[in-house]
């Protein structure tokens, strides 16, 4: 077991959180990562204006006894604010807020005594995140699957940590993008992060809602072979602000439209209807296969505690390989 | 100290080289990362072709007694091969390729007994890579200043240790693009690399050609003030190969043009001129601050040795605290 500032605050047998990744993470996901000692999360995603969305209730419902957290795309949750007082009713172990302004939000979950989880882009973000009091802030690099920004793990991770250590030292440093295995976690905890928060290989386990299909074409891909654009969802009409970007498998779509940004944008929403077909049918040159750069490391698809204690079983003898380098 | 298998390769105290960065790393640099127990590279950079850069004879002068390789642009190589020759002649430590196709140059080093290093940016180039039979493939990332490509170093570094242990193990795997510390170079051996090829740090340390100018911008930035395009090269009339971008700190310039790519290659050389007065009166606005988001992590411009002993002090430090965290 590998302890950190996470696992004592949050109980945990080991530092890793499983991302909140919307359409992938319900409440089985989110109980087995808990249940082997890390911190699952709900996706809440969308609140619910994407549709097809999971029903919030009923992924509690699944989750059990399990303390699970949950987690929001803000500027969506701007638009279903309620989204939010419903979930508070489950008692979340803790609320991820990523992509906009937390301040309301986060402000509703202290009052409730649920600890504020804030995923930053830049290094901007982060200071936001330190000034609404967030107990948690995870630097999430470019390499990550779905909606990022453009900084990398690596460099991103320290700059954030040596933010923390001067404003609100008592603030945890969390990294996400680009963890799949236990060198990453290991690489993480070097970078001065307490801990990973990791969604990839956690879209890759059992107990994820992802679609077989997708797994397969992952496990099949390397990291060369995904993209990070805005233009998918510009033509199915999501309205992302501008700066996040989404990373996918390249397909079909993306080798017709990433690079060609503002001509997506100006055509948005255009295939909407042909998206959402696409989905239905399970049409992977179409829909995007929503994985990071850590595709190329992923060849299977275990159940979530098999891939905790796999993780924690590499970043520990990385660790050990490490300190008995130092002559 | 700590000892990987490129220190003992290459008979090194530190497992640490540094970047062969155009314009950058002359004669004194390397010598003084090589007498402080690293690996110290001269940039060959653009062969020439460039205009400005400086004369190869006279850096390996300059480097005197110390034991330095030599790096080179393929591409730039290409178009005046017998660079090469002359560069073979002074007995580097080894030859350091990027950016194009390595093979002819790789097979006159071996020839001459010098080792083969190759810096990828994709999965693809590290196979070819590994059927050269280069001595070490280094996975650079895309954070990493200057010229390179869309991967990020966290997940890039261990997908090509992977291929490496499958295809060639007894070739090293060096991580480059992001380190700028002793966190960055303990992350990277915790991802599977025999060592790390430093640029950003280097570049802002004493003996390095950087204008002091360009340190102090560097140092007033963070990670978030780079950007990555393709638009600078277009500008200024230099024919680099799509699929390689050029990191810099955000000026005036980029923020005019970057994201505007095909535009910018429309106007190819459009700049020249302007691009030329600009470096020569050293007017920051127009002429690339080359450096990476490490920037963000740069706060001094130390000697190199300094840079050496700093790195590896914390890198130790952080493995053996990550050692230390296993229960």
């Amino acid at each position: 077991m590998i302890r950190t500032r996470l696992t004592e605050r949050f109980g945990l047998d080991h530092p890793i959180v499983s991302a909140p990744m919307a359409l992938v993470s319900g409440g089985r996901l989110a109980a087995a990562v808990s249940n082997a000692g890390g911190l699952g999360l709900i996706g809440g995603g969308y609140a619910g204006m994407l549709g097809g969305e999971p029903d919030l209730g009923a992924e509690f419902a699944a989750a059990g006894n399990a303390r699970v957290g949950v987690g929001f795309i803000v500027w969506a949750l701007d638009r279903a604010p309620s989204l939010l007082d419903e979930a508070l009713m489950h008692r979340p172990r803790c609320l991820f807020l990523s992509f906009g302004d937390a301040r309301p939000f986060a402000r509703k979950a202290e009052d409730a005594g649920v600890p504020v989880i804030c995923q930053v882009q830049t290094l901007a973000q982060a200071e936001e995140a330190l000034d609404l009091g967030a107990a948690a802030v995870v630097a999430q690099g470019t390499e990550a699957g779905g909606h990022g920004g453009q900084r990398a793990t690596l460099p991103f991770v320290p700059e954030v940590a040596d933010l923390v250590a001067r404003r609100a030292p008592g603030t945890l440093v969390l990294a996400a993008g680009g963890i799949g295995d236990g060198r990453g976690l290991a690489a993480a905890l070097m970078l001065g992060a307490d801990g990973a928060v990791v969604g990839s290989r956690f879209w890759a386990s059992r107990e994820a809602l992802t679609p077989d299909a997708m797994v397969a074409r992952a496990q099949g891909a390397s990291g060369d072979d995904t993209v990070r654009t805005t233009a998918v969802d510009a033509l199915r009409g999501v309205d992302w602000p501008a700066q996040y970007s989404y990373r996918m498998l390249k397909n079909r779509l993306t080798e017709e439209w990433a690079g060609r940004e503002s001509e997506a944008r100006a055509a948005f929403g255009s295939l909407r209807a042909a998206y959402d077909k696409a989905r239905a049918e399970g049409d992977l040159d179409t829909v995007a296969v929503v994985v990071g750069e850590v595709a190329g490391l992923i060849a299977d698809r275990p159940p979530a505690a098999a891939v905790l204690a796999r993780m924690v079983e590499e970043a520990e003898a990385a660790m050990q390989d490490g300190a008995a380098r130092i002559v």
